[in-house]
């Protein structure tokens, strides 16, 4: 099953929403439906994103066909729809350049990125499993934030699709899912995805991690990432700064995974990306919040950064 | 008003689960209401929790009269209802020592603990608030974690006694307070009590707090104790730990403000205490959960310790 697919001339997608209690597939037929159900974070994830921004470029084409005005505007809608994660606006820049070619060409593309991303979270799995292996030795307790699974890619995943492969070697400790608030990615998908993939697990409040870690009840921080820019400073999920601090102290290896689609190279540092916040509601009802939805790792706190076609080992001074 | 009293052969509290929504007094007329209100947090804080101790002890010669083993139950029933803070155990061993002079002795002392810690709210809000205004200048950004006020106490608080005495300054810029998952303390009832006081604020998730640090966006770090060690170890609210690893990084102070009796000489470090774990439940109903309700900072990580009677510099080298 795919998170996100062409389907009979619309999108479609599970909706995450609706996890753990509904396992629901919603069809998004216009660039409005789309936008809506990429900034209510029906779908998420930065691989998924990508794919979401390259079909909504089809989706502009076949909605307003023969209007390039409207197409145009429909194209930076869906690219403006969430700003932090680059592989959004890289999705939507990808199809978009076949725009000349008219919608067979611009849904070509837009369905190569979706293969791309399959056969990416295959190699990371490998990669990054092999990694963790030579880090950690055998069954590893893993400590792991927001939601990398499946979900978050098309199939697989990123640092979820690692602990799967981990699972599959027979070579996993128990994990632990950080519940991930606001919206509670970890303990809704992740929390539903291993319990699918049948991995023991457990949630903990976000602020337990670092904790825990130094209690010595975990051997390695697995995540993702939504961009990773030219210095290895990584921009994740709020919280993942944390859960590094966390790492550095407790002597523990903090790994990212992410497809070579999350790595922008144009983006010198952390302090150039755009976090993006969000409502405050999503926090609190009924009392002023913060709410950044992401937040900068620097780089000298990541170990290594595991993409489907390399691994970079920061800690050796290798550089992205 | 006080959060914890003793009116008419009976404790009263507000009821602290009832918070926000409503403003409720509860009567606990034996131990075992006392005990119920203590483990689901009805009444919590570590200075709130010497006095219910101490009234726990008055309630057991109330309800036990002339049967010494009941009595002896009963005060074991209080001192054992939650493991972590040292208070509770410290206002149960005070009062009972007055066992031998009957119920009279016995209240007598648990009104002196009482009012002896609302003294200490006072004296600790000054201590504290010159210390920030050294250490900050004036009108410093504040975060504060778990719930610290008088809702802690019996009347003004410890950290949050602090915040309050810097905006009856008018020197206090505005405060984040984080909402303490899994049972938000900071969302329900610090919020509260931070809008009661007028005080500019707005609730972050607890995994927010490094990130806001490392973008510049507080200036101090200031919150309770539910024990400290000799060493300077503070045991406080899961969170905690993460907190003043963020405070470190991103080079502001982090102050523990906690009345003398939460400071415990007799235990040599944090590893030496019994960290409460909590019912998975509180995290995620449905899933299994890891739920640490306290954690160990580090001496080396605290600048600075305020009590009702003293300021220890650790950064300087003080010894506790």
């Amino acid at each position: 099953m795919r998170t996100i697919d062409w389907v009979d001339g619309a999108v479609e997608i599970i909706d995450q929403t609706a996890l753990p209690g509904r396992l629901e597939v919603r069809r998004l037929g216009t660039v409005e439906e789309l936008v809506g159900a990429i900034r209510s974070l029906a779908v998420r994830g930065a691989p998924a994103l990508g794919v979401a921004g390259a079909f909504g470029v089809a989706l502009a084409v076949q909605q307003h066909a023969g209007d390039d005005d409207a197409v145009r505007a429909a194209v930076r809608a869906v690219r403006s729809a969430r700003p932090t994660a680059v592989n959004l606006a890289r999705g939507v820049d990808r199809a978009a350049a076949r725009l000349p070619g008219g919608f067979a060409a611009v849904l070509a593309e837009a369905v190569a990125l979706r293969d791309e991303e399959i056969a990416a979270s295959v190699a990371m799995a490998t990669r990054g499993a092999d990694l963790v292996r030579e880090l950690c030795g055998s069954a590893p307790r893993v400590l792991t934030h927001c939601n990398t699974g499946a979900l978050a890619a098309v199939v697989g995943g990123t640092a979820l699709g690692v602990v799967a492969e981990l699972h599959r070697r027979g070579t996993v400790g128990p994990v632990i899912a950080s519940e991930t608030r606001p919206l509670l990615q970890g303990a809704r998908l992740t929390a539903w995805e291993l319990s699918q993939l049948g991995v023991d697990y457990r949630v903990a409040v976000d602020s337990a991690g670092p904790f825990l870690m130094a209690r010595g009840e975990v051997d390695v921080v697995l995540l993702g990432a939504d961009r990773i820019c030219a210095n290895g400073d990584t921009i994740n999920k709020i919280g993942t700064y944390a859960h590094a601090l966390g790492a550095r102290r407790a002597g523990i290896p903090f790994v990212v995974v992410a497809p070579e689609s999350t790595v922008d190279t144009s983006t010198a540092t952390g302090a150039d990306v755009e976090i993006e916040d969000r409502d405050g509601a999503e926090v609190l009802a009924g009392a002023p919040a913060v709410n950044p939805a992401f937040d900068v790792t620097p780089h000298d706190l990541v170990t290594a950064i595991v993409t489907d076609r390399r691994v970079i080992r920061l800690d050796r001074g290798e550089r992205v």
